[in-house]
């Protein structure tokens, strides 16, 4: 495993490689988990080579957010990284991403509008300019996202399609604790009571699932249930929960297959979102 | 020479070409003059293979502007570029570019902020846009832009480096007239008697110019004495007149060889860009 600290260093050894490599791409923001590594091993079994970048984008948080939180273990992500054949890691500094006089940003497209988009105004032009620049520097055919960042993914998808990125974007399941929290790096910001509450959101999106399997169509019936199970949990604040199509993130009035229902919540200070699709009977989507 | 009149198939054609191919691109509007047949002959000498692209972009035209009226001339464009050694041309059509649901721009750095962007308020976010797609699609390893639109090649060079496209960018000088008016496809608009008067903007900047060279350092006294020759002339509107830094656009107040003296103005409705570069007494900027 090769470790990159500089962009130019990186950008002389991508110049170099055969073009009829493939290159399979995660881009994470480290304090890798079982998430993240499910990506890398997707991305290895696709593909001649991979590359993870860890970065933890300035850009996408607002002024008001855990930027200067963040979680950060650079040794142990390169150890986890390591064990999973990884061939190289990418470390950028905000010095090279973002030098002096930078001022360039990608518009983000229509499925940024509404949800983290609303609640987070520059998180997704932080996260399409910053894919933009790595996938510029990385070259990627193909790179892999989780489907826990849904509006992201579909954010992501959109950009490189209207842009024309000559990249294949995967989006890989979404792994979870054994009691249905949704893997995330900001996990570790719960105190063991707030860890308790979290369960709240999976639990109301699984519930909101099995309401459809049972027959319910009607998008504000299942989301007024969601609404009332999460308002009933101290310490826990909504901040949204939606029923949306898929590509577009726009809500929905009758759910039908493929739907997502998303939601976003405060545990204490932290925040935290998850997403379930609502499956066809036969488990298609 | 290969004309490419769908994207999807220029793609294809692309991704069989091999690593170590240099391709040298130039993004036209069409209605080719000798400007831009100076951009084919710089690409043609430095790279393996060369590709032009015709395309109106519609994103960088204003409401009010003169996007139905530009002059189209396929056929005698063609026929120019087979003279020229091209191999590839590619023919984007709006649908292909801006397909249902496209939503992604990208927002231009700060050297668009005046002058243009300002009498122009969409025009560098619709040209950040396509060149993006083009480059996406194209992949090229060098682009080649003219100097008369000094601005625009200040924004894209910016853009690349901020979105780290592998691409060198590449400014060539701009092509005259013998009268001095810079070439444009939009001279095509002018009356016998507008293009005559169209020649106060490129004597101007000369005279600036020449103004330099005779020692004056003052920005504010070059330009007072421009706005008052642009005034003089009956039947031309002053857009705008300004001495800027090359690089970032920003107006400055003492001279320096490498700045730009830049000029807008309108002749009847046509609206005419040019600049002059300021020299040091060696002729090196």
């Amino acid at each position: 495993m090769k470790v990159f600290e500089s962009v130019e260093e990186w950008r002389k050894h991508r110049a170099g490689l055969p073009r009829n490599l493939s290159l399979g791409f995660v881009p994470t923001m480290g304090y890798l988990h079982e998430g993240h590594l499910s990506l890398v091993r997707a991305a290895r079994q696709n593909n001649d080579r991979i590359a993870v970048s860890i970065y933890v984008n300035p850009t996408q948080f607002g002024p008001n957010e855990d930027l200067a939180q963040y979680p950060r273990d650079r040794n142990r992500d390169l150890a986890l990284l390591e064990k999973e054949n990884t061939d190289w890691v990418l470390l950028p500094s905000d010095a090279e991403i973002y030098p002096p006089g930078f001022s360039t940003y990608v518009e983000p497209p229509e499925p940024s509008r509404l949800w983290c988009g609303q609640s987070r105004p520059v998180h997704f032009r932080g996260v399409c300019t910053v894919v933009t620049i790595l996938f510029n520097l990385v070259q990627p055919t193909r790179a892999y996202f989780g489907r826990k960042d849904a509006q992201q993914a579909a954010v992501i998808r959109r950009m490189t399609q209207d842009l024309r990125f000559p990249v294949e974007i995967v989006v890989c399941p979404t792994i979870r604790e054994p009691d249905g929290l949704a893997m995330s790096s900001r996990n570790v910001y719960l105190s063991p009571e707030e860890r308790q509450r979290a369960l709240v959101l999976s639990q109301t999106l699984a519930a909101g699932v099995e309401r459809f399997r049972a027959g319910e169509r009607e998008a504000r019936v299942i989301l007024e249930s969601g609404t009332r199970q999460i308002a009933n949990t101290p310490g826990v604040r909504l901040d949204y929960l939606g029923i949306v199509d898929q590509n577009t993130f726009a809500p929905v009035e009758t759910v039908q297959p493929g739907n997502y229902m998303i939601g976003a919540v405060y545990v204490g200070k932290t925040r935290l979102i998850d997403n379930r699709v609502f499956e066809s009977p036969g488990g298609c989507v």
